[in-house]
Formats: structure tokens, C-alpha cells, sequence
């Protein structure tokens, strides 16, 4: 049983190129899967060349398909998502029928031989596939399929998140996200973080971030009851009486047999339908209380019905949780979705968005800023690096100075001043004639178009301003010695603004008191995350990125639904 | 401004230590904090023997501490999350109150100098550290420290989330966990897969795999509409009409003002005044009929007035929506939280659990089985080769056993045979007398009883059970030539039983049709899935990975609950 299977594959070579293969004149197929990955061909540093002569299976889908010749041939340009760039597929006609093969978006699998290609065509092309087998077609009827070659919007695309991430901007994107994301757990792994899963559900308000979502099973359990007190309406007030009498009569009967010194058995048996009438009243009167709507106690949703026996909400931010393992395993981080509830209609919202949140143990406002500054250098290396390609088909497509950007940021040490002088700063160009819609004066919290001109026109590079008013920022953050100040520090750059925020955490039980009492929050809800300041305190630092903001600075997009795969807001959540 | 600022630490090195630098006698500080890792110490292959001379910062919180020699100097023993060991710490009474430095939970920050500990102490500790000067302190009241000393059962440790992680036990997981993390997105990097957010907030049901969570706006907005309604009634008929008869009064006015020819301005006032009427009209009838409770349409909850417009979820896999990536970048996958409804109060069950879940566009059944072995074997050498210390204290504390489980999962060529042929083994016991609580007969689903006595008894190695009848699979599934059976495959491992569950997809438009119809669910909803299927379709599997599963079969541990740093279950989702 089971002898017959083939043996598990772990001994095969993994995939990746290193410069060695990349000379080598032998093809590496994708280690779970028949094919070839067009990225193991076209991104060698030949472009391929060294392969010609080659046998290989190829899969993907037809960007665009023609006939030439009459009809004797046809070239498909073939992508599979491993990479921007699309191998070139010469099927002859005596192969296969060519009409079904050239409609975009039709996938194809195809058995050939990689050849050079002719000579003085002048192409980019360094290799192309000679088609010898059609080994597998999924035709598409170009009069009904929603992405044609016709280039859509990216508002457009939007319609058909299920399959936009066959287009080129769109599959480039997600090779940039992904390559983000690996940056991330690379770079705080090497550095001894621990990646700790913070909750999604919450019972907890993060300092009233903003405006959350409700997680529940109320609303369903009291259809489900609605829905029955229809097809079985509850007891009347005479069936909840008319259960009472029975029990009362019952009640008699059982004392009459006693009075009267009855046999043991016949009292048990009178007892035992005094207990039923009690059960029947019981239940009659429970079933009689059953209202439609929503469970209410005083006016009030009874939440301990519902699933978590109190009211929960989608995560704003896991920086409270996290600070929880911050403070026993010294350097920790979470990644993972947070969520808004605000009518937010926006190019830079979403109401479903990824964060990053490392959390710093005896660390203070300065490592907490040079760890950010780290973090985002080794994030544009990373992407320099791994995934040059697609950065220059952003450059090309959408945003020019995208690669230039990344190039600044990896390698101009970030300007750092702080908030009063960035507020002078301001005052003074205001002073020079400068507009801004929004008033500058020392307390405000710095509007985009101030942190912008800042980091884009006065520095030109990357910024980090630090020590904010206390009275614009959270209780959490450590009060500085002037009383007025907070340890908290914003990372701005160009083309977004913002892109981290973060702070030193006030870890002085008494300081942290005083501050909620001062902004007026209860203490009660807050008493788990005060425990870390009464046993065993730590100073500690830590820091916030929206990582689609990071995924717009790189890609140069302007609008964040076109940065993440599903994206969620006011009025759709699609698929 | 911001001259005086230190530049960067970009430039200094990474805290890993290679082997070199393990047989060097500098200490590594750790990167973005003033203190040395108690890691980069004791991790060293000589246990920090060849640092003995170096001075050092370190910090961390105490787990034992006891006061000598009369109380003329104190032991304490420090850990700071980098690793199970403690460094032993030495304080002198003459360089601080050691009485505020032993209570267990204080959190110390250190001057001091490494130091061999005497001889014939017959000591595992290759180092210590004679403390200079005691920088900061975080004091504990012993009386008051809900986990002190003494050792708490798993069990009671789940009351005090937030300070857990402090724990010997619950910090050992947390770091097993995270290179459980770290290992699949390396895993899923090398081989090509790019990772994809799947949504967490969905208007899709997976194939109703689970009972789902609602995510809502509707009862707070319901709730803010009911206190303004108690603050401020409603209109009555009464105002309604009265509106209304002034909307028809001002009408008249306006045609009598007309039709006496007056002057332009008197009439355009005069219409002005209408207009205002009956906006005032729109909006006192618009008022009138709001109501308490949640907004209804034919009975039924209006969710055009939810956020998102829809009924709106939690997700319970993200397979779906990865499929829509597969089929168009090849190979990625999914990690990210999932969520089931359920009133689940077992061991093996959470609220929020994450999930891995690959998809592979050009793969067949063994293609998908063989990348699942590939993965599960990948992590089991990754922690026996990163966390080889924290897999002995899970040894010692908790599963003598896993240590070796990991070895034989890491080593032997999983079991392969198909469902049928495991229906035949399982009667065969029968037959010979095993007994088993749910019986056994073609077409049932696998029991966990079963599924451990394959793997545990018969086989003794992780088995891998594919072509399942299709009667207890899902539609998605692949149809397989008998008619009978669905190309769906679940990798069986000792202690936990299934920990992975996957399949081919069906990319036949009209199987997948007629799968759907068999079942008697409805099509509409799974349009933009069936289209993956209608343009472009491409062969694809893929899997589902359970990692608290893989963190339970691990670690050893036995509820599910102390392997998620916040479980979420019936009536708790504590923080």
C-alpha cells in the first residue's frame, strides 16, 4: 500500500539562481511543478542566451497573442508572474489551432525548445521558445473576458480585484509588497526581534485611535430567535398562568397524599409531576421573557451574550499587546492587519490596512529612532536589490523618480530636529511668504503639508522629528523633563509624509497615572497594561509603519486601494 | 538644528553572532540598546567562558534571587527573553539595596564584569557576572506580583496574559513560535511563492467552511441613532402633516402672488419660501420614520446601511481569494489570521487561529503533497537547528518526547496511500478487534482517532491520505476519473493527527458547475471564483496549514490555548 507512490521530492535542488547557475547552460525547473519559470530564464544575467538549445515546459498566461505569416505561425508573449518580463513563444501552426491560444489572458502550457533569436530583429529579446507540444490550454472568449490588452484604469481594475493581478502594474505591486514583507521579518529576525502575533479581536480601545469595527454573533443569534418566535410564538401571559395553576394544583395534590399517608410510591409519582409542572413553568415563563431584537439589560446590549461575554472590536494597533511580551522578551514585533471604522473616502485610507510594530525593551527615544531609520534603509536595499525589475517598470509606468527615491533613502542619513524647531522652521518660511492652508503656531499637530514641505522642499531627505507637545499625542508616551514635551517621534518622507510614528513609553506607574487622569481616561480598562509599569518595569521604546504607506513610497503609487490585494473601504469590501 | 543630533547606527554591525566571532572575547551590545544580549553571552558555543574580563551591560528581569553570607552580597538569576538560560548576576552589597533587587519579576539593568565562576561550584554556568553598578530597577511587591516564584499551572497562567510571557514556558513557545514564522516565509522565499494579504474582513463564505463572525458598524450607529431619538423625539403624524399643510399653503401663495402679476422679487421670495417648506416638509417626514432598533428592510436587516454595504465577515480561509493570485502570479501563499464562530470549548479549538495556505498554479495532487512535505520538513530541521535550546526545555518540562518526534518528521520520507486504501487498514483492525468510538466504513469522514492510530500505531511516521470521497469534501475540489473520489490529500503526523488539509482545485467550469449544483449551493456568490475557472483557466493546488497545530505537534503542548500569544474563545478574549 502506498509502494507505488513516488518518493517525496526533498532531495530535488531548490530553485534559486545563484551566479553560478546563472552561467551554467542547464535550466532549473520550479521544484514543485512539471515547468519552468520564465523568471529562471530571463532573469539570468544573459537574459537567457545561455539556455538556447534548451528543452523546457512553460506556463502562463498570453499578455498578447498575433498570427503571422497568413496564419502559418504565431507569437505569444507569455507571462507567469515570476517576473515583469514575458517570454516570447513561436507556436507553429501544424502544432496547434493558433485562434485558440492568442486571445489575452488565455494560459497556456507548451513543450518547446529555447532558441536565440533571429538576428537583426532588433529585440530586447535575448531568447525565445520554439513551441514542439501544446501541452495544456484554458481559452478565454476575448468578447466577454473584463481585461482585455485594451489597458484599463487603475479605478477600473478596481471592479475586478479576482483578476487584476494578471496585469502588469498590478502583479509588479505584489512582487514589491511581497518583497516588503520578507524585508521585514528578515531584517528584525537578523536583529533577535520575536515575531509575536498580536489578537485581531479585542476587547481592548488603543488610547481611542479611532473609530472600530464590532465583532459579533449577536445580530445572528437574534435573527435566529426572531425567526423562531415566529414560526412558534412565545407564551401569553394566560399560558404562563395557566403553567402557574398546574403547578399550584399539583403542588396540593402532593400534599393531600401526604396528609392523607399515602403509599411511598404514589408520593414519589405525584412528586415527580410536581417537578415536571415546575420544569413546564419554568420553561413557559423563560420562553415567555424571549423578545425580538437585541438582548438588552437596563437599556443596555446584554454583551454578555454575546460570543466573548463582552463587547469586541477589530484591533486599532497591537502596540499595547505587544508591549506585554516587550516586557519579558526584551525585542519583539508584530505584523499584521488593523482595521478603522472611519467614513474615510480618501486615496491614503483604507479600513483594512497592515502594520508594522516592533517594541523595543531598554531602549530609549534614540535607539527607538535609529532602529527606524535601519528598518527603512534596509527595506529600499532590499527592494534595489531583489527586485530591480519591477522598480523600472514603476519608474516607467508610473512614477519616474521612484528608483531614485529608494536610492536617496538607502543611503542619506536621516535629518533629525525637533518639533519646536521644525515649528520655527515653518514660522519662518510662513514669515518669507509662504502659504499653508493649515495654521502654524507651537502645539498644532504638523499637517501633511507641513511634514511634506519639510522633508520634500527645506531637507530634501528623509526627516525625523521628535519630542511632540504632550498635548497631541497619547498617554503612553514618556513626558519629558520640560513638562511639556512628549518622547514621541515621527520618520517623514518624500511623497508620503508620514511613515512611521513612534515614541519612548512612559514607564513611570506614577507619571502614566497622572497623564490618563489628566486627559481624562478611566484606569480601569487599562489596568493589565499599568501591571507592566508595577512589577518589574521596563524603559522601553517602539514604533508604528503603515505598511501599504511604505508600499506606496516605493511603488510611487497615489492611491493605496492599488497597494494591497483586497482592498476594503467605505461601501465595499469586494470578494 | 538637528546638527548636534548623533548620526545613524547604520554602520554598525549586526548582533548575530557567526562563528567566529563566537570564539572572539569582544561582546556584541545589541543594536538599537545599550545593553548586551544575555544570548550573545551564554549562546556562545564555550557558554561565554572566553568573555571572562569583558565588561557588560545587560538587563532583564529576575527569575531567582537570593541574598548571602549574612545579606553582604545577593545572586540573582537574570533573563532577558533572548534565550531559556539566565545569566547568574552577583551584586555586592556594597553597590546597591539588595533587597530591592531579588524579588522575582524585578527588572534590572546591570554594570559588571564577566567573570568564571569559581571552581569545584560543580556549576553548569560557564560565566557569571560581578555587578559594578546597578544602573535602573523596576521593583516588584512580592505580595502583590500575581506570578511569583512559585510555579503556576498553564492553566492559571491564562488569567495573567500580559505578564506570561515572563514565564520559562510561555517564552520558550513565543521564540519556538517565532521560528516557526520565520522558517515558512524563508520556506515560501526560496521557492519562489510570494506572499498575499488575504482579507480579513469578507463578503464571501467559504464554503460555509465554519460559523463566521459578523464585523459591523450597525449596532453602534443603531445605539448613537436610539440616544438621540430618547434626547430628541421624532416628529409626530401630527408634525408631519403640519409640515405639510405649510409646504401647500406657501404654494398657494406663490400662485397667488403670480397670478396678481406682482414683482419678480416678491414672487422669487415668495418661492423661497416654498422651497424652504418643503425641505422642511422632506426632512420632518425623513425623521418620523426612523426607529429604534437595527435599520430593517421587508423584514430583513438593511445592510446597505452597514459599512461596507454588504453583510460583512470575518474570514474563515483565505483560499479563496489566494486562487484569484495563483492564477496570474503561479506560486504564493497566505498567512494570516482566520476566525471561526464556534462555541468550541476544547483544546484543540480557538475563536482566532492563523493559518498558512499555499496555492500552486501548475501543480497537480503530488505536486501539491510533495511541497507539503517539503514545507513540514523544513520546519522541524529549521527549529531543530535554530531553537535546539527551547526544544530541551520543552523536553524536560513538558513532552520528553518531541525532541525526537521533530527528528523522525525531519528525517523519514512521509507515508503515502490513498483514503481507500486507509478505510481497508482501519477495518482490518476492526476486524482483529480494535475498537474505535466511531465506526469504520468507506465514504465516513476520518476520525482524529483514526488519523492517529494510522500514523501512530500502524505507520509510526507521518502519512500523507489522498482521493477522498468527494461526498465529504468541498466543491472546489478536484473531480477525480472514478467519479467517486476528489484529489484532496491530508498529512497526518503523530500527537496532532491532521495538521495540514489540501487538494487540487477543479479548473473544469463545468464540473465545477455541476459540483456546485450537486451540493445545492448557490452560484452567484462564487461568480469571480468561476471566472478564474472561465478565462485563462490554469491546473492548480494547494493547502492549508494549521500553525498553532504545527506549534501543538512541536512544542508537545497539549491545549491550544498556550501556544497563541492571545487566545480568543468562548466568552474570553482577554486584552
Amino acid at each position: 500500500m502506498g509502494g507505488d507512490i513516488p518518493p517525496p521530492v526533498d532531495e530535488l535542488a531548490a530553485v534559486s539562481l545563484t551566479n553560478d547557475e546563472a552561467s551554467s547552460t542547464t535550466v532549473q525547473k520550479a521544484r514543485f511543478s512539471d515547468r519552468v519559470r520564465i523568471q529562471s530564464i530571463l532573469g539570468r544575467p544573459d537574459g537567457g542566451a545561455g539556455l538556447a538549445g534548451q528543452k523546457v515546459r512553460i506556463s502562463g498566461w498570453v499578455k498578447t497573442g498575433r498570427e503571422q505569416g497568413k496564419g502559418a505561425f504565431a507569437f505569444l508573449e507569455v507571462n507567469d508572474g515570476s517576473c515583469p518580463a514575458n517570454l516570447q513563444v513561436m507556436v507553429d501552426a501544424s502544432v496547434s489551432d493558433l485562434s485558440k491560444l492568442i486571445a489575452t489572458g488565455t494560459c497556456v502550457t507548451v513543450d518547446g525548445c529555447l532558441k536565440l533569436p533571429p538576428e537583426g530583429k532588433g529585440t530586447k529579446q535575448k531568447i525565445e521558445l520554439s513551441v514542439v507540444e501544446v501541452v495544456d490550454v484554458g481559452t478565454v472568449d476575448p468578447g466577454t473576458y473584463p481585461i482585455p490588452k485594451t489597458k484599463l484604469t487603475l479605478e477600473r481594475l478596481r471592479e475586478f480585484l479576482h483578476l487584476r493581478a494578471r496585469t502588469n502594474s498590478i502583479s509588479a505591486i505584489a512582487r514589491i509588497r511581497h518583497a516588503l514583507a520578507i524585508a521585514t521579518h528578515t531584517f528584525f529576525d537578523e536583529e533577535g526581534f520575536l515575531y509575536v502575533q498580536t489578537p485581531i479581536i479585542t476587547t481592548s480601545d488603543c488610547e481611542g485611535a479611532g473609530e472600530m469595527f464590532q465583532v459579533t454573533t449577536l445580530i445572528s443569534t437574534t435573527e435566529k430567535l426572531e425567526r423562531e418566535l415566529i414560526e412558534n410564538p412565545p407564551p401569553t401571559e394566560a399560558d404562563v398562568e395557566a403553567a402557574r395553576v398546574v403547578v399550584k394544583e399539583r403542588g396540593e395534590a402532593v400534599a393531600e397524599l401526604k396528609a392523607a399517608k399515602a403509599s411511598k410510591e404514589a408520593i414519589l409519582a405525584s412528586v415527580a409531576e410536581l417537578n415536571d409542572a415546575k420544569a413546564n413553568f419554568a420553561a413557559t415563563e423563560a420562553r415567555s421573557r424571549l423578545k425580538p431584537g437585541l438582548p438588552k439589560v437596563d437599556g443596555k446590549i446584554d454583551y454578555s451574550q454575546d460570543f466573548f461575554g463582552l463587547q469586541a472590536f477589530l484591533t486599532v494597533s497591537g502596540q499595547l499587546q505587544v508591549e506585554t511580551y516587550a516586557c519579558g522578551l526584551s525585542d519583539v514585533y508584530t505584523f499584521g492587519p488593523t482595521f478603522r471604522a472611519e467614513n474615510s473616502h480618501t486615496s491614503r485610507h483604507l479600513a483594512e490596512f497592515w502594520m508594522v510594530e516592533p517594541e523595543l525593551a531598554f531602549a530609549d527615544l534614540e535607539d527607538d529612532m535609529n532602529c527606524a531609520e535601519a528598518y527603512v534603509k534596509y527595506m529600499c536595499k532590499w527592494l534595489l536589490e531583489k527586485r530591480y525589475d519591477d522598480m523600472e517598470l514603476m519608474a516607467k509606468n508610473f512614477d519616474k523618480g521612484c528608483i531614485d527615491r529608494l536610492k536617496l533613502v538607502a543611503s542619506t542619513p536621516f535629518g533629525r530636529l525637533t518639533y519646536t524647531e521644525a515649528i520655527k522652521i515653518l514660522e519662518e518660511a510662513v514669515a518669507k511668504g509662504k502659504n499653508f492652508d493649515n495654521a502654524v503656531e507651537w502645539g498644532i499637530d504638523l499637517a501633511s503639508e507641513h511634514e511634506r514641505y519639510l522633508t520634500e522642499v527645506v531637507f530634501q531627505k528623509p526627516l525625523i522629528v521628535y519630542n511632540y507637545p504632550k498635548g497631541i499625542k497619547a498617554f503612553y508616551m514618556r513626558l519629558n523633563d520640560d513638562g511639556k514635551t512628549v518622547a514621541a517621534m515621527d520618520v517623514l518622507v518624500p511623497k508620503v509624509g508620514e511613515l512611521i510614528g513612534g515614541s519612548q513609553r512612559e514607564e513611570r506607574i506614577d507619571v502614566i497615572m497622572e497623564r490618563l487622569e489628566e486627559i481624562g481616561l478611566p484606569v480601569e480598562p487599562y489596568e493589565w497594561y499599568l501591571d507592566l509599569r508595577r512589577y518589574g518595569t521596563a524603559k522601553h521604546s517602539g514604533f508604528g509603519l503603515g505598511f501599504e504607506r511604505m508600499v506606496l513610497f516605493a511603488t510611487g503609487m497615489d492611491n493605496i486601494r492599488d497597494v494591497i490585494p483586497f482592498p476594503r473601504y467605505p461601501g465595499r469590501a469586494d470578494l
